[in-house]
């Protein structure tokens, strides 16, 4: 069956996302070495983080009240409001900022929204993906958005069945084997990974957990009409 | 045309919220006064949140958000982190609380199901609604689930274009006239308001802005059933 629906995740497939975050976290490490110069903040930050994730989801609004919650517990309360005030001026800024795209991106999808329907399918703060998008340039190209509280395959089939898309006919590419790769091929769909430098911790999978076949892996989103054109 | 789809708001239509952010807000009152005996709480946390919309969008998070930013500035810095830490527990109790159903809207809803295809077209936090639908128990009754970023006339036209529903068929049901209602008639479908004894101020509209054709007001969902049979 011929692929005629191409699903594109967002965050760090198309444009910038784990770089602001990390840049954001070196700054809160700094801002709390003042008060507390022997705190571990990376971890007690993804505790924070991972335990909040059942109440807040994803996305800078839930990192931006876990970065408080950090502050306020790592400090033992000491932390002054002014600092707290900071912190959350960088999350301000962070959904402020304007939509980086990735290198090759526009070229790309300007070629590929011509051959294929085109869906974004990204997880994360519905508001926060919508800004993005609409901010990005890239809108009128896609033919539909989704955004997804979690990128499990419940989710991706229940996409594909309001669509009315096969499996079959359905290709899906982004940066995190986790949420776009392995449950689009427990699907029965095909999967392409373009690996991001930077990823999160929660989005790392150990490779050999990988389904060995029905994905593929490119260093470029430049690649992906190439190999499309292949299968 | 027969009206075969029915699409329902969920906060405050089916089930309780508005109330929960206005404890929630009077216990902010009660703890600022503390420090600020003479500041207008209310009316710098409706700035702070009509300023910050664009950014957070609505919901609990964003709420929280701008709870500690106004009691940032409000106090001029000088409120302890103990109290932040307070209001951040605030933002969780509210997005771990039970969703609590409002009178009469299992059993409407246990009859409509049988009639109509049933969509959930919620606003807000994407996490937070899909995670108060799921502990609602009303999770099997709706055909689809919408959470939208906005609901105005673009936003319910692209969820029927998208579900291929001829607004003629279609019917929303909500206690908002700006998000619920007026939208709705705007694209030619029809619409019942079921008022909510409390509306977030920016949720209300004055009444004569409304069209004076093609929605229904009731008093309660029970009364929905026989409405729609009569339309």
């Amino acid at each position: 069956m011929p692929i005629r629906y191409l699903g594109l995740d967002g965050d760090d497939t198309l444009w910038q996302n784990e770089t602001r975050f990390q840049l954001t976290q070196t700054a809160l490490r700094d801002l709390l070495r003042r008060h507390v110069p022997d705190a571990d903040v990376d971890v007690h930050l993804a505790e924070v983080e991972m335990r909040n994730l059942r109440l807040y989801g994803y996305g800078v609004k839930a990192f931006t009240l876990s970065m408080i919650e950090t502050a306020i517990q790592l400090t033992d309360r000491r932390i002054p409001a002014a600092d707290l005030e900071v912190i959350l001026r960088w999350g301000q800024e962070m959904l402020g900022a304007p939509t980086e795209l990735l290198d090759g991106v526009e070229a790309a999808l300007r070629d590929l929204s011509g051959r294929y329907q085109l869906l974004l399918i990204t997880m994360g703060d519905l508001f926060d993906q919508e800004s993005k998008l609409a901010r990005s340039g890239l809108a009128d190209m896609f033919k539909g958005v989704e955004v997804l509280s979690e990128k499990n395959v419940d989710a991706y089939r229940s996409v594909l069945r309001r669509r009315q898309i096969d499996p079959k006919e359905f290709v899906m590419a982004g940066n995190s084997l986790r949420s776009d790769i392995a449950p689009v091929v427990a699907l029965g769909a095909r999967a392409v990974h373009i690996p991001y430098p930077l990823t999160w911790h929660h989005e790392q999978v150990p490779e050999d957990s990988m389904p060995k076949e029905g994905w593929h892996r490119l260093e470029s989103i430049s690649e992906l009409g190439a190999l499309l054109d292949s299968l």
